[in-house]
């Protein structure tokens, strides 16, 4: 089925130990697209300024995504300029411009309105509320967010919050929204806030699904290493959505197995700088990885003692 | 089969959000065996000071934990004290007092010479090295160790690890040992100095083991209220011993049922202050909760897509 994003096309400028890079495409609805493309094809909905290096995202084309909903506005693209520490552990970001992207309006071509998969990229909670309204019958709803909207528009995001079926926030998010520390009553607030379900990614910790009753861990992909760990998140929700869109339907197993290419896409990201991650990555190999998670927490149930 | 701790036995006073006690019976080997004796039965060589509340490992006995090896020094037993961050994720040692604890040399009794599954429990690498002289024939050893003992006295732990089954610390313990930030890296390297396997605590982000060529994660049982975390490392180790020493053999899955059983434990251990997380838990309490470890992380293998 569709999966359509709405969410940032970006350039950023990064530096790690390893080394560092300027004006590289990025953005949460690239780095979400290309991982999901591997699963399935992917609309992307967002803006880009006059020097964004469209023949970069025309590279990506071949993989399936269909750009077209990315309009080309006048003045500059949105760019992002970042540090890491020497360990990856923390980021300093040292600039961000907005350029085109404070004026954007998301605005649906006709064929993406009857997109059934939607994932809300961490944009103003308004715009999300009005890329709601345009789509005609969605079959599942995810968004994100991330503290600068939780600070500045708690109110719009709490009404959004009642629209969507599941949030999708890394653990610090999770903390400041619900404005409690620890993380699992963190995701039982969430719950009693709109969506059924949701999802704290938590890094090289992995990610947990809290389901009404239920919770489900899934490990990070074990590194020996990481170069970049920018788009992780955004890959992980790519990788998740996108098996739920190829299989059709949302069940509590699905959700699971979701979380699984969710975190394998989410270690391809930080394997490069940028996308470079996904480099010469196929199905086949996304597959290959998925396969052998099962091993990292299989255990079989002990006898009775 | 017989599981035999050598560790600390001391009295802390902890400051956490959520109160504080004084005085209060703790040190790893006392964390280890009431964790371990919901299991099986456990012999403890320590040292107390003339001011130990004696009684109070008596009541522990009744559990079925031999205290005979613990001996009684003239002088003040082992103190520290310590105090948590409100969100528990960092303490402060305000004071720690070794007292008799300095001057330790421990001696097996006899009968303890003869167990099969032995700790070694954060001491003086030497002291250590000589516990291993007195044990003869043992199936299992395993150590822990800490950052004091990884700066002062290196070369004896390095010893000490050439003559070891399996080394299980927490990450930054790993981190230090190692040279090394990365985890994986950093396990993969502790491979090479002597033990066949690692396991990494991780506190409320669970636990790996690490053999050559797996890997294996458990994670932290879901907990929306802790108390106090302190001993939370060494319940993981008595419980993970303990399952081992009660079923007789250590093979890989043994090992994967082993982590579930430690992790289990570290949960009852932070959900009270002190030992008293353990207060009215029983064996049968215990499988409950690892019985229902299998759902955290149990997802069916996705057909090929």
């Amino acid at each position: 089925m569709t999966l359509l994003v709405v969410g940032s096309v970006a350039l950023d400028s990064i530096f790690t130990p390893f080394g560092e890079t300027a004006d590289a495409i990025g953005g949460s609805a690239v780095y979400f697209s290309v991982a999901g493309s591997l699963l399935t094809k992917v609309q992307v909905v967002g803006v880009v300024g006059e020097d964004y290096p469209t023949e970069e995202l025309e590279k990506l084309a071949d993989r399936g995504i269909d750009w077209s909903g990315v309009e080309r506005a006048k003045g500059e693209s949105f760019r992002w300029k970042g540090k890491y520490s020497y360990d990856l552990q923390s980021r300093e970001t040292l600039e961000t411009r907005l350029g085109v992207f404070a004026a954007f309006q998301p605005k649906l071509p006709p064929r993406f309105q009857s997109a059934k998969y939607l994932f809300l990229g961490n944009i103003d909670p308004e715009l999300q509320l009005g890329v709601l309204d345009q789509v005609t019958a969605p079959k599942l709803i995810v968004c994100d967010t991330m503290n600068y909207w939780i600070q500045s528009k708690k109110d719009e995001l709490l009404t959004l919050l009642k629209r969507v079926d599941l949030l999708m926030v890394n653990d610090s998010e999770a903390r400041e929204l619900s404005g409690d520390w620890n993380i699992h009553r963190a995701a039982r607030w969430i719950l009693t806030q709109g969506p059924k379900r949701v999802v704290i990614k938590q890094g090289e910790h992995g990610a947990l699904l809290m389901e009404p009753g239920r919770t489900f861990y899934v490990p990070a992909w074990p590194l020996e290493e990481v170069f970049d760990p920018t788009g992780a998140g955004d890959a992980f929700a790519g990788g998740f959505m996108a098996y739920l869109a190829r299989r059709g339907e949302v069940t509590s197993e699905r959700l699971r197995q979701a979380m699984v290419y969710g975190s394998a896409m989410g270690a391809f990201a930080v394997a490069g700088f940028g996308v470079r991650g996904f480099d010469g990555v196929t199905t086949a190999d996304v597959q290959r990885r998925v396969a052998r998670f099962s091993d990292l927490t299989h255990v079989s149930q002990a006898e009775q003692i």
